[in-house]
């Protein structure tokens, strides 16, 4: 069951770096929802290497498309495979990774776990099994806004000791999208890039911090006990490559503050409930309370770096590796798309949920 | 779904702080391991309030009874029932919560997702409900020790500004339990300590950091893609009542490496593979990769305080509220159960499915 | 996993026939519902053995106790757990069990299975399990009724030879409780008894049918492929004690017609869809068509006879078994409350997940 | 979750009969199997149409392709992706099904369900679907032989009123394959086909009844209460095309018998146990008890004859309705490998939940 992620709104990815290509299965998405490959290209457009001076240098053209699932342009109710074949297969780029385990990657953990790996480029912990992750997240946003007027969105909030000062509540697609790194203060954004292309000139890499949020979710979403609304979110980045850490609203710094700082007032107008404060991040006992939902994820610096490094061989010998070819330096503009699809895919699971039981 | 926690080994918790009692189920436990409620009781001892000065003064026995699923003494592979009574009801404390909604509690959220709600302290979302997973945790922990020699362990790590030196790869239950707080820091305990008590007196609440560790997990266990070790442990902690954040190694303080500085090397010595740093946490591509595992959980101070705060009633109308009786100035040293209890259930759950695919 | 069904309306029952007693956790239930004990306890009523002189004399008074999940007599969304305590404890009833294998009981294959066994009075494999399913379909029986319109029932239709005429879409529980037996074809019924009677007598036991039916399903119910209605409805009946066959509509007759004459055909009438024959039994390629549903369950002999009979011991050493004690006669009229209970439990979890994904 | 079958072992099918393909992902294969399209591809060329005069005379060549999963021909633990493209797209031999839905076929629940529906030949509900089954099978057939010892096999038993002789211990796939109608019983299979071919001539369908078996599984597979072998068998074959019923062992005809003659006496022979009749059909308290598994599946004659038939159209008015080109007069042939992948199905995932909890 490694390979789902859901309970209605249910998806199953496939695929490894090498072979046939990589996808995934939607299942439970609601009938009669307009979709296209247009719903979905732009997305992976967003999450593919190569996009820009500052990412991997890759050229993956990642052409998506449906297999099944849709008729005349609408959603069925039946599952939706989406496909996306490989084509940057150059197996001689890899063939050092055959012999050696490269550092703080999955190489040797899935050697460890299943006796057998495809050491090509990755394999199943390859990065681009996130594509499958990020279309079908394409479907989860759609139904979110078009169904529940819900919007989720995803910036880079900090690139090593570079931070942004971004508003939940205001920021814009459009403003995350001016630039190549994805940060909607330009400011910080243009010192980000600077670094990063640094660190790409270095061969070395750096990490940061993404911000999710999700704006209009309605108040009951979630469920108590295990599967909370942040108990969800927090699996579902921390699932995600690369990342080593998670905090909802007030996140680390609440340790900072006393009880009586934190909380969050209610206040009524109109019949309508808010709070003053919004520490809670959106999200009390595990169920959405009506306030924008904020979070942040830490993302390490990537691990394939342009240096020898200290490592064993497939024999457990000491040995060295050096990586050829191209590196990615900084994970972030492209953590962006990928953060927002697994906010969507939750948001879109819990919203089922609620109608389910609730509605 | 939202009761059930584990895919293999699999507990559904039931229960609110007012009515019959809280439980849990525990399906999918093996065979033939001796188990009576002496091997639970310890740990719910360890959660109850009322064990110290810095803890809720309220006096719950928590005396757990198993209902089912062992025979003379031994599991039978059944499920197994755990039941504790309620105790500790006094209705009358709660009348104001009746009408209104307590702030950054679940009161507010739980009346908008369904309806209604149990106002008599917390129902199901109070902190009670954690005597479930406290007790199927002791199950798991005794499996762990037993048949896989693993040993989960969590203490006190951080106390507002007063932080614990701690070495992951060295804490003993011993001196976590040496002292009221649960910091195995002695000197950092006893800062930590009265400035709980001074909480306590001002009738305000502080948070902290509980870090939470696994040794003798041999590499491989974890799932790639979704069901990540860090992915699955991230989820049980922010299940936690008052938790905000996750981290896992390095965590948020990776992103200030590069990544040359970050890659922890792999060495071997007579064919044992070991990292030099452990910045991955024991845990590579969301797989162990037999180094000690170790994480962090940030917990925010606990929402009850002795003032009176604003805040809106049933009716939605603006007013003010005062909590009454007892509080818990600080919610970490019966967390570090709680977290002990997450992280053995994760893993229990992760070694069954290690067997069931790979064994 | 095995003790838990269902996917939205989900139970999880727990206990054996000797120990703490038997229950049932129903996660799931919608929120607002009426419940109390009194909704529950006559369905278990209908169950419990001791009920006349057709079934095992037997005395369990079954009393079910609501240990969490309401509050002020109604349900708040909170897993609901159900308690039925033993009573009828005699370990030394079944000393000979503990070094005997029963024949067609389970004995053996639990053995087989986990190495370990409770020998008193059938453990986990009992009957009794079944108090947890007929108390958690009370509250889907409730479910169904007041939110959905939709009526759930069954009846015997046949004991060995002696088969009753009874048409699903008439047949009323008034009648069905109108005899012991519980077949509204009162001619059928006396003769029903008189033979287990007979059986009863001569320390032997009889088989035979027990249809069930739901009137009121709205078209639209059911999922396609695996989930079909009539494949949820069979796992469910195939999973009751005893049970040895499933037929859904025409079922195994249907092989003796051509497609021309067992073809449905569709008519309507002031826009309502009718079938003009109902061969199908309500479901269509997995989905209720708006018909009554109707199927039927073959249930063996039980396999408590009163006589000496071949076995083998827990040394794997030839030998003989004599029950000691009580017997019943016939499951049939016990099966009853089965059926609908489990029959209940599917529609309410299809009702929910309709709701989900096209509501 | 309508896609989804299996626990451990766990297929997601996708595809309509109309569209980009149909096929499978399969999740939780053990590691290290040999595994290439030769592998599938002659279990789907027994699954297609056109195989022989007596099923449909679709052209439809199935062409499977491994999308994901292996590496170098062996699994490697991820999820392996099959797929198998569309070919036989005449749209316009279905225009008169948009308009009018096709007696005792899905057209009315799926679109009274989801309130859209892809009228190309069943769309999701054709038997393209099953497809995917037969091609996920083929791979759990392969562990059962290699990892297990356990063979699965299925055939034709019965044909309306022309019944075969097989004993389900010695029954051979060789045997079944050697003639067109896969009736191991050479006199009975011969009148079959005459019948089946003169049902073909008169433009109507023949129904009847498959048995399967599985021969080799150990005592101790299956899991108590619900997730009972049985149950999940029948739940197996009733999630099949046109299946109406499934009986297991005794089946119905267990009625006819009492408790003393329907016992299956245990022996023991140098330490193995056996039992001397078995009725059982190989099962126990939903346990294998080592001896044969045999059930049986009864299939309705298709629905789809050339025959003008009354029927509604899309805007609910009265009509009639004859299909047009190629039927197929009896499912019974091509259902034998749907069969025996279903039965592979669910052993192999017992299988793997055995090893989880008690290997």
């Amino acid at each position: 069951m490694a390979s789902t992620f859901g309970q209605l709104f249910r998806i199953t990815t496939w695929g490894e770096s090498h072979g046939g290509g990589v996808g995934v299965v939607v299942d439970g998405c609601p009938p009669k929802l307009k979709l296209t490959e247009a719903d979905i290209q732009p997305e992976l457009n967003r999450r593919r290497p190569g996009q820009s001076k500052i990412t991997s240098r890759r050229r993956e053209p990642d052409v998506v498309q449906i297999l099944s699932g849709t008729f005349e342009g609408k959603t069925i109710g039946s599952p939706i495979c989406l496909w996306v074949k490989n084509e940057d297969a150059r197996p001689d780029a890899y063939l050092e990774m055959k012999e050696k385990f490269r550092p703080s990657h999955a190489d040797y953990t899935y050697f460890a776990k299943y006796g057998i790996r495809n050491w090509q480029g990755g394999g199943r912990a390859s990065a681009r099994e996130t594509i499958g992750r990020v279309a079908a997240g394409a479907i989860a946003k759609k139904i979110l806004r078009e169904r529940f007027g819900v919007e989720t969105l995803a910036y880079v909030k900090q690139v090593q000791n570079i931070s942004a000062d971004i508003d939940p509540d205001k920021a814009r697609l459009k403003d995350v999208e001016s630039n190549i790194v994805r940060c909607p203060d330009k400011t910080a954004a243009e010192k980000m890039i600077a670094l990063i292309d640094e660190m790409r000139r270095a061969g070395d890499t750096v990490g940061g911090i993404v911000e999710g949020i999700a704006r209009g979710v309605p108040a009951g979403w979630g469920e108590p006990v295990f599967d909370k609304l942040g108990a969800d979110l927090a699996k579902a980045m921390m699932s995600l490559p690369a990342s080593k850490g998670f905090e909802i609203g007030s996140g680390f710094d609440s340790i900072w503050m006393t009880g009586r700082e934190h909380n969050d007032a209610f206040r009524a107008r109109n019949k309508n409930v808010f709070t003053t404060t919004n520490f809670s991040g959106g999200i009390q006992g595990g169920i959405s309370n009506g306030q924008t939902i904020f979070f942040r994820v830490a993302f390490k610096p990537v691990a394939t770096v342009m240096h020898e490094q200290d490592t064993v061989d497939v024999r457990l010998a000491n040995t060295k590796l050096k990586a050829r070819g191209r590196h990615d330096p900084c994970v972030l503009p492209r953590a962006v798309p990928m953060v927002e699809a697994m906010t969507a895919l939750v948001l879109a699971d819990h919203a089922l949920r609620q109608k389910a039981q609730c509605g």
